[in-house]
């Protein structure tokens, strides 16, 4: 896998977080050191790919140095010490200015920093930037939003994918080595798939939201996107404020396959890929799961509901007041989303609870869901329909698919790059039960850390 | 008091539930004979009062029967063992037809108890029967069902107040000692006020709905309507499946008077008379709390954002496929109910949290608030407009407004007889903390039983 590389690589592409780490420890790095890598290789590659809509080099370096001075007189805040790290645009920071990827907050700056960002400074991060967001986080197509489309690294004329676009793309291209991402239907996942990176939403209300400007707040998800899983972990152990827990599997890993076309249609190419990886890394252990299709339609249902009456109860004012600062087709969004009535919204919460309950009773059977995480590779940008199979699909459709269930159900769900169809990175997904957070991570890393 | 009677008496009017279970056990009185007085009230007096809607004189004797029998072999299910009670008709029962007041459900028989009956039933009460509800409890007047209008036992051209009107009216003639209703934005303390007895709405969620058919989920409650707080204790304690608490007050009371008007209209005299009565009851003790007018359109808009939606949820099906079945009022309510928007629905449970929350301080200033329950006498059965002052008011609204704020809030209130106005009953509302239940009755209690 490290043999091939994205058009557009920086200091960071292939590098490990823990190896930087003890570089750091050792001597022969600094942070500012890698500060600098950082900031050269967003300069040099953001013209192209739009990642960061907002550096400021003072800033990142004084935080680098005051991290070097800590490390110098003993004073160590743990693996992430001295790390350059981006944060989505929809995360709050009281140092850089946070648009929520929208012209309603051109210029914006918060009073104070998320709760994750507050994390990420007491572990000795260094904030480098802001990347793209879709507007408001509403799209999973990264290329909509204040500071137009993010690029992706594999090819510049195609989407990232999104919400979290440019955090996908600047950890893809070795910008940064991580970033934060948020996930409300598949926002982490989606970009980290088409980019070629590792994305983790974890378990719903594991990582806290404060500071986090919502979609919807019954599906929202913070979470890390990484190299690797391993670095992944590191990230995911400073958001959710607490280290994972060590144990060894009891016992071979039930790995229950989700058939292929059961939340939609599967580009044969990518399927075929994707099954091709699940079979190399879970051999025997992988079953194929009684058919979800049945639950598809009405999940998909249940979640835009939720999500539409949870965005228009955000937005409510600002489509009053001034509509025209919407992105026309976040704004045609919103519309619909004024529409849904009370009693669906209710309705809609009974039938959360009836699928995670469901989901539940499947993890009886088995320890891990997989599925592609994206049924298609990064279309282009801009590009609303894409032909999948016989098939003319929209593409926002497409990209949820596979992943918007479990953003309804909460259960934790890792992306994981396992190759190429025609040179763009397809994804594995590998989905746990509500709550095995840690389980997963340590199963993932187990089995995905390179030699 | 005692010394005013209602036109249309029976056997239990006036009586205490105490003294009959110590007769009971005696010897010399039998459930067979309370429970065959019943049957003799209900027979003389239903006709003119349509308070019962099922009554099954074999069915009710074989449970009177019974609990003769395992009196007399020393088995004693404690204070309601062998006592009459009736039960509103949005209350499931086995062996009596529960039609909700509505001819959706003209002769339908639920396959099972309420929670609330089963316990009933575990401490040996005799049900008699079942009492109109407005229809589907969506109502507060109890003139509008499948049975029609249950009608005040003080003047049978006016209405007993709802949506509990067979209960209220049951009691308040001496049909039966006690019954059981349900309140949602006041529809055991309207009914209650109007008719003169005691009628009491716990704490939220104190009581089990299970079995109760829903209007609101987020507003329902249950509870007693009795002659006395005493007899209204045993009965909350039964349905709550606890005995209350014991303990005496550290220290006076602090009493606060919701300044007349804060809520709605108050007509002259119903205010005078409640006022009086307080002052009567509370002496100094009683100081007028800082106005809380400014909350109470938000108050109100909130709970029918919450009452409507979820209202909905209920009927969604019923309205599509027989909205003919629905009586008009409630239909046209239930059309506007289908309006409320999903972000309307979330906006208005924030609300309701900030306003628990602003209640929740008024009570570390003031023990108790106290108002009148119902700021005017009972008028005439399908009165939709009454004149209050100066002002025409919609009844509906009247009756709710001093009762349905805590609903909203989700406090313990009860209704306490303190008099008549132009011959016709008025009631005292008095409100606890959330979770003072308790303390409330065992208070009043002191404060209200007869010498």
């Amino acid at each position: 896998m490290s043999l091939v590389k994205p058009t557009h690589t920086g200091y960071f592409f292939g590098q490990s977080v823990r190896v930087l780490a003890e570089r750091l420890r050792a001597g022969s790095l600094t942070s500012v050191e890698l500060t600098q890598a950082a900031l050269d290789s967003i300069e040099r590659l953001n013209p192209t790919l739009n990642a960061f809509v907002q550096v400021d080099a003072p800033v990142a370096l004084a935080q680098a140095r005051k991290a070097d001075e800590w490390l110098a007189q003993g004073q160590d805040l743990g693996p992430l010490h001295g790390i350059p790290v981006a944060v989505k645009d929809n995360i709050d920071t009281f140092d850089y200015v946070t648009t929520y990827g929208s012209a309603h907050f051109d210029g914006f700056k918060p009073s104070c920093d998320a709760l994750c960002v507050k994390r990420l400074r007491e572990a000795g991060a260094v904030i480098v930037g802001k990347t793209l967001t879709h507007e408001f986080a509403y799209g999973p197509t990264g290329d909509r939003s204040l500071q137009g489309a993010a690029r992706n690294p594999w090819d510049a004329r195609c989407i990232t994918g999104g919400s979290s676009a440019g955090s996908a793309a600047a950890v893809a291209s070795g910008m940064v080595p991580l970033a934060l991402g948020t996930d409300t239907g598949g926002s982490i996942r989606i970009p980290a798939a088409l980019c070629g990176v590792v994305g983790f939403k974890p378990s719903y209300a594991v990582v806290p939201l404060d500071g986090v400007f919502p979609l919807s707040s019954s599906l929202d998800h913070v979470g890390p996107i990484a190299n690797s899983v391993e670095d992944a972990r590191l990230l995911f152990e400073v958001l959710a404020g607490r280290a994972c827990a060590a144990a060894t599997e009891p016992r071979p890993l039930r790995v229950g396959w989700i058939r292929s076309g059961s939340f939609g249609p599967v580009d044969a190419e990518v399927d075929q890929q994707v099954y091709q990886a699940a079979k190399q890394v879970f051999g025997d252990t992988l079953h194929e799961v009684a058919d979800l299709a049945s639950m598809a339609a009405g999940m998909k249902e249940t979640l835009l509901m939720l999500q539409r009456a949870e965005a228009y109860d955000v937005h409510a004012e600002r489509m009053q007041e001034a509509p025209q600062l919407f992105d026309p087709e976040v704004r045609e969004r919103l519309e619909l989303s004024q529409e849904v009535r009370g009693w669906q919204y209710i309705r809609a919460q009974r039938a959360q609870q009836h699928y995670q309950a469901h989901m539940a009773r499947l993890f009886e059977d088995y320890d891990v869901l997989v599925s592609p995480s994206v049924p298609i590779t990064a279309p282009a940008v801009n590009a609303r329909e894409i032909r999948v199979g016989e098939q003319d699909i929209d593409v926002r459709a497409a990209v949820l698919s596979y992943t918007s269930p479990w953003n309804l159900t909460g259960l934790p769900a890792i992306n994981l790059p396992v190759g190429w169809v025609k040179g763009m990175p397809v994804g594995l997904q590998v989905i746990a039960a509500a709550g095995e957070d840690d389980r997963l991570l340590r199963v993932m890393v187990e089995l995905f850390t390179r030699d």
